[in-house]
């Protein structure tokens, strides 16, 4: 595996701090920490699930520590937490954003989302202890329940604040371990239900640029440092709740039965052949069966996740409705039938991400790793610049993760690549402000 | 649907009471009473665990009414009750049983071994209103943990009682919804933990007759309404864990995974097929993945179990050797593969009953409602009559439920057919005693 190199010359002439980083990292990481796979000190995954102890307590280091940069800091009524610093220009344009999260998936890892934020940080640290300031504002945002692990809508803020769901429907999502809590009573409960509106028009941002890890195999098997993110796979969730009737396993025989686990296992098999045909994703993720199920007792109902991803759109459409056409045939298929309801409970398009950004990327990379160090890529999973692309300029930057992995606790980013990511988003940063600049004088 | 009915001549000139038998199984109903379906006041399924709350109030009931009819009441050390009425001979000879048992499934009905101890109860209520006396010593069994289903074993304690497994094996089952609760720390808290050994040795019976519904749709579709058991089903319980990874479902591509649930689902697929080649069973009634799983993540770890049924032994095997073969070629045909772990938790082998006990059911059927109203059937559920079968002459009285339904809430068995259930046991106990005697003089 290359590891990422940040070279003496940097075209800024600012140099990230690669053990300040590393250390900030980990630091955070004592909140949430869990699932220890080795015996070193970092050697742990994470569960810093959306605005539990730990997610509360991560919020307030960060704000403590902007602030001790000079940030002024919002947080707006979904708890997204705004960070800037004021640019030499003294202007009131919206800032130019590093944006990520800090919460985590109940078996997650160590950057996913955590290497965006505390790069952004490292790199506002970098800035300020040099002296340097951009022309205009620049600044952090940390996005409240990016996975969708605990209250389930992914990107969750970041779309409420693009105006793509009323905040109402993102405050009443339920904890899916516990009924009673609500999004918005955990807002309440930690003090981030913030006094400004979640919306773009609110709060609007200059820019989003978003450093994260692949979460894919594809850099560390081409041997590249650094991917230019030019856009996201399209995506869509759905649920589905498959009813029949529980009955003895003994003496009801096949013909006699309204058996759902049978049909949803015949479902989760087909919707993997229908992704493979049409060379797209579909992944059950989620299965659940009455609690007090039995060996010797067919179940009644059995509800499933189905995540459908392309990076086209046509795809995704497609590969869902040969899905649901099966699934309704299936559900015929045995004995007495099963009855198939469904929601779509996210539907994410395909996003192509906005020049501007990604060609400040693309200088920031190759003069950082020159061009056999970087490529263009298209992000497999969500990410909160999917929303922010419909209100500003948005791109991304991706730097390589251990075999792939994450969403996993072995989820693994080495040091230097941290190091040289949260380089490439400073220059990126620097080179978009400067831009900024210069089209701005042209008019 | 044809009701039974009680002739008015009876062989013995005894008769049930229908409505004293109807109301005590309700009376005794109000311990684990759940699931309301419908407005009367039996219109509820029960949630009478083993040994829980409720179980100890009915088992406590049942040593109160028996001991009034003078019985003597033994608890062995799986907690085993049973109750023996002395007969006229005074011979130590080992009762002949009537058993059953009282606990039920989490989502079951109000008949399922509530009849056959209840059915049994109301025969010695009968026999002793009426001064009748039987030659040899009668008696009833409560069978503990019949279900299996709060501790994973069925027929539990019969099966201990048969020598069949090791009773510390039996004390160690655990809760499977509270690992820190085990059988053995349930009987001790509730007083259940008696003071003989559990076995057919310290306590053997002389034969063991089980009343039970149908738990299936064959006599209510042929309009008989009563079966006479001549045997049961072979069937064997294993429980399959199959161990992938955990991984972003955006992100991983197929190639690159190793998808449990996928393999699982292929795994249940694959069983109901062959199942249905051989003319067999095949179920899966309970499926787990992590409590931590989410939709756009591949879960690490499926657990799910398989029950295999057929008359025949020899089919059973065949089933699972191919079912086990089919699962080690699934579990390497997908991305990186999965692990397959699997362990054999209940193995109970066809039985064939006692032709001295059907022939006293054949001979009672046929005089209550003639040729048309009886069949002969195989159990296609487990009973404890299995394991009792082993060591003493065994069978079982059939009665019809509605639609066939049992381990569920709406499961239903009719006064009228409650009521000739217990006068076929009553009357094939009389005729086996009588048999007894004629078999002894001829000695």
């Amino acid at each position: 595996m290359r590891l990422g190199k940040i070279p003496k010359v940097t075209p800024s002439g600012l140099r990230i701090n690669q053990s300040r980083l590393w250390e900030t990292i980990h630091e955070t990481c004592k909140w949430g920490a869990a699932h220890r796979w080795g015996e070193g000190p970092n050697d742990t995954g994470m569960a810093r699930l959306t605005l539990n102890n730990e997610d509360a307590r991560v919020r307030r280091w960060f704000a403590d520590e902007v602030q001790k940069l000079g940030c002024t800091l919002a947080v707006d009524q979904m708890g997204n937490m705004f960070a800037r610093q004021k640019g030499s220009l003294g202007s009131s344009r919206p800032m130019i954003a590093m944006g990520s999260h800090l919460d985590t998936q109940p078996r997650g890892g160590r950057y996913d989302g955590i290497l965006g934020v505390v790069g952004a940080l490292e790199v506002l640290r970098t800035m300020k202890e040099s002296g340097f300031r951009t022309n205009y504002d620049v600044g952090i945002v940390n996005w409240t329940n990016e996975e969708g692990a605990r209250f389930p809508k992914s990107m969750c803020s970041s779309c409420v604040w693009a105006g793509a769901i009323p905040i109402q429907a993102a405050w009443d999502l339920r904890d899916i371990q516990n009924n009673k809590v609500t999004l918005r009573s955990e807002l309440e409960r930690h003090g981030y239900l913030g006094d400004i509106s979640c919306s773009h028009e609110a709060y609007p941002l200059g820019a989003h640029i978003e450093l994260h890890i692949e979460q894919g195999p594809i850099l560390e098997e081409t041997g590249r440092s650094v991917g230019v993110v030019l856009g996201a796979q399209g995506y869509r969730w759905l649920k589905f709740t498959v009813t029949g009737k529980d009955a003895h396993t003994g003496t009801t025989p096949f013909s006699a039965r309204k058996d759902p686990l049978l049909a949803a296992s015949k479902m989760i098999v087909a919707s993997n052949e229908i992704a493979k045909k049409h060379g797209a994703l579909a992944s059950t993720g989620i299965l659940k069966i009455p609690d007090n199920s039995s060996t010797n007792t067919v179940a009644s109902e059995v509800v499933f996740t189905l995540d459908i991803r392309h990076p086209d759109d046509a795809v995704v459409h497609a590969v869902e409705e040969e899905c649901l056409r099966s699934f309704q045939a299936i559900s015929t298929q045995d004995g007495k039938g099963v009855t198939l309801n469904w929601t779509v409970d996210t539907d994410s398009p395909a996003v192509k991400f906005h020049p501007d950004c990604t060609n400040s990327i693309k200088a920031a990379a190759e003069a950082l790793v020159g061009k056999e160090g970087w490529m263009e890529m298209t992000s497999g999973a969500g990410h909160d610049s999917v929303y922010t692309s419909r209100h500003c300029p948005t791109a991304m930057i991706f730097v390589p993760c251990r075999d792939g992995v994450s969403h996993h606790p072995t989820e693994y980013c080495a040091p230097e690549d941290c190091a040289l990511g949260a380089q490439v988003l400073l220059e990126s940063v620097v080179n978009y402000d400067r831009a900024l600049v210069e089209r701005t004088e042209k008019q």
